[in-house]
């Protein structure tokens, strides 16, 4: 069938709208309509050319909602018309990380997913004959899209699907970090680098685990409002406390933070972030994603003294399990995405969304088909 | 009193055994006849100078094991005849440490502790008038010293001085990593960095806890047949696998650590014991104490896959509560402490104990008075 998709031809580049011939689901696979997409920063790190494991030509976008239409032979736990939330992270609930019970990183279809391919180890999508790569499983910024059965949520009817598409990615990552990587917990102290989309997501996070103190700091003093409408108690600008923004921190949260959370992905912000952790028992979060070959240091001592570091992939979510629950918190009225949409655009406005994310004018721009 | 000690008068000299005047308890604090010390490796980086915070003059040692000859005002856990293994972290039970729940690391007298002082701010010990320096709180290289009534785990009676004055720190720093700080469950697979005093308490601790493969990785071939005691399953000689030590260690585990152990100090092994680890999981505990001025670093993608990074001090172990328990296990024949004490020494010889870590020879000397 022919379906109308922003193409990523190459790095640096901006996305091409055109007619892609996308083939019908296979076995064990699901073909979606596309009724919305966020633009994350993940797509515009991977079209930057900056991502070494970027392959073009190939669709971007993975973070959507959308309709079942049509699937393949041997599926079973969806059919046409239920509503979904594609899966960058899928959950087979077979492999051994799935049973290990201890991380959402289902493994099943790492393998041809990191190439842009279906399981099967070919693409749906194509131009001329000439193959089109899918993107991390999605490729959302098409509006029909073929994905496994595995890697689809199903939810909710009546959730609107230009606002539960950014749970595909954004709010999950922030909200999950909080919840089900660090396991905070009521009257904690939490530090949040980064008042972003993610950044917001975790001190929202943080405010429905009863978190006591919730600090964000960001170099944008624009961004205390909103973040404070999220549930930030504590706003800290970098520019005005210099170097000693760790003493600082950890001043103000009375001997450390119990949690803190990287929501850049800049690597001295990191190990900011272990570091104004409380002695004994702070745990840091690593959200943001560095740039290809950047490490982050700190001197032992910090982790023998009881710091832990570790890191948040999708916020440790099961995809099927905990995303149709997250959607309810949306509908009940728990947790806010609407502040943080920011701009509505038309599929052929693509790229200005991510000049509006280049320029820091936008929380989260959703494309709506 | 006059009492018989080892004093460190400078970095880098050997010890003197010289009469030193002991003041007697003061309120709060106990004064105990070391009967047995351990030397340990912190002993070693103390006297070296290579310690940045290390002072002189000062008396050594802080793995011993004695009886309480007298206590001061308001002592109320401990009476003259009780049986006792000093503790360089004290357990107050009342600072926000303690109470936490979360960490061993008792702050109550650390500021004092550091400066080589009893918590009033003074010293017990003096040549001709002039103060000689505590160390870690508890000066075992004395055969006579004064610590904190806080600082003194109370143990059996029929427990043998010089084999449980190990646990005063090497037994219980290693042991207490697997079971305190990682919470090793049966099954696991586990890979321990150093098998010195602490990688072999490392391995008793995670045959305790029911680990299924215990991967022992060490320079030296002499140590396998000595770690097979103790439980170990598996032996890597970095040399015989060289570059590819971390796929060849992935591999043997099908898929990496549960938990990693690095028991050295050696801060490019603290990233390779990270990264052995489980994608999702695994967690890497750092042990060992670094030089100084040395840092830990990695890409933080190891971190956002799933690995987490912490530390031990003391095993995670809180000195009062979980050191009489050990003791236990050691006279119920649970864990194997005499084959670890591989010399015994007089006072006088001390210095020969020094002398024989450096060389290797030892897993542990003791000195018994």
């Amino acid at each position: 069938m022919d379906v109308r998709a922003a193409v990523a031809y190459e790095a640096g580049k901006p996305l091409v709208i055109e007619t892609v011939q996308l083939e019908g689901p296979k076995a064990g696979e699901v073909l979606v309509e596309i009724k919305a997409t966020g633009i994350c920063h993940t797509d515009k790190y991977t079209l930057s050319g900056a991502d070494p494991e970027g392959l073009f030509p190939a669709i971007l976008g993975h973070e959507g909602a959308g309709i079942v239409v049509d699937v393949g032979p041997g599926v079973t736990s969806l059919k046409k018309g239920d509503h979904v939330i594609p899966l960058y992270t899928p959950e087979c609930r077979q492999c051994k990380s799935c049973l290990s019970r201890k991380t959402n990183l289902c493994t099943s279809i790492r393998a041809t997913q990191g190439k842009g391919l279906m399981p099967d180890g070919s693409s749906r999508f194509s131009i001329g004959g000439k193959p089109i790569l899918h993107y991390m499983g999605c490729s959302t910024f098409s509006n029909y899209t073929v994905l496994p059965e595995i890697a689809l949520a199903k939810i909710r009817e009546d959730a609107p699907f230009d606002k539960v598409c950014y749970i595909g990615c954004g709010v999950t990552t922030g909200l999950g970090a909080v919840i089900y990587t660090a396991k905070v917990e009521p009257g904690a102290n939490v530090v949040v680098f980064g008042l972003g989309g993610i950044g917001l997501n975790v001190i929202q996070g943080a405010r429905i685990a009863g978190a006591d103190m919730i600090v964000g700091v960001d170099l944008n003093p624009e961004r205390e409002a909103l973040a404070r409408k999220f549930g930030l108690t504590h706003f800290v600008n970098p520019k005005d406390v210099g170097a000693d923004l760790v003493p600082h921190l950890v001043e103000l949260t009375k001997g450390g933070a119990d949690y803190s959370f990287e929501c850049i992905g800049n690597t001295d912000v990191m190990r900011q972030a272990l570091e104004c952790c409380h002695r004994g028992w702070g745990v840091s979060v690593v959200i943001g994603v560095a740039a290809a070959g950047k490490e982050i240091s700190t001197r032992p001592f910090q982790l023998v003294t009881g710091r832990v570091w570790k890191g948040s992939a999708f916020g440790g979510a099961r995809g099927r399990t905990d995303v149709p629950r997250i959607v309810d918190w949306y509908m009940d009225g728990k947790i806010n995405i609407d502040d943080l949409i920011t701009h509505i655009l038309p599929l052929e406005k693509i790229n200005d969304g991510f000049d509006l994310m280049t320029r820091g004018e936008s929380i989260r721009s959703v494309v709506v088909y």
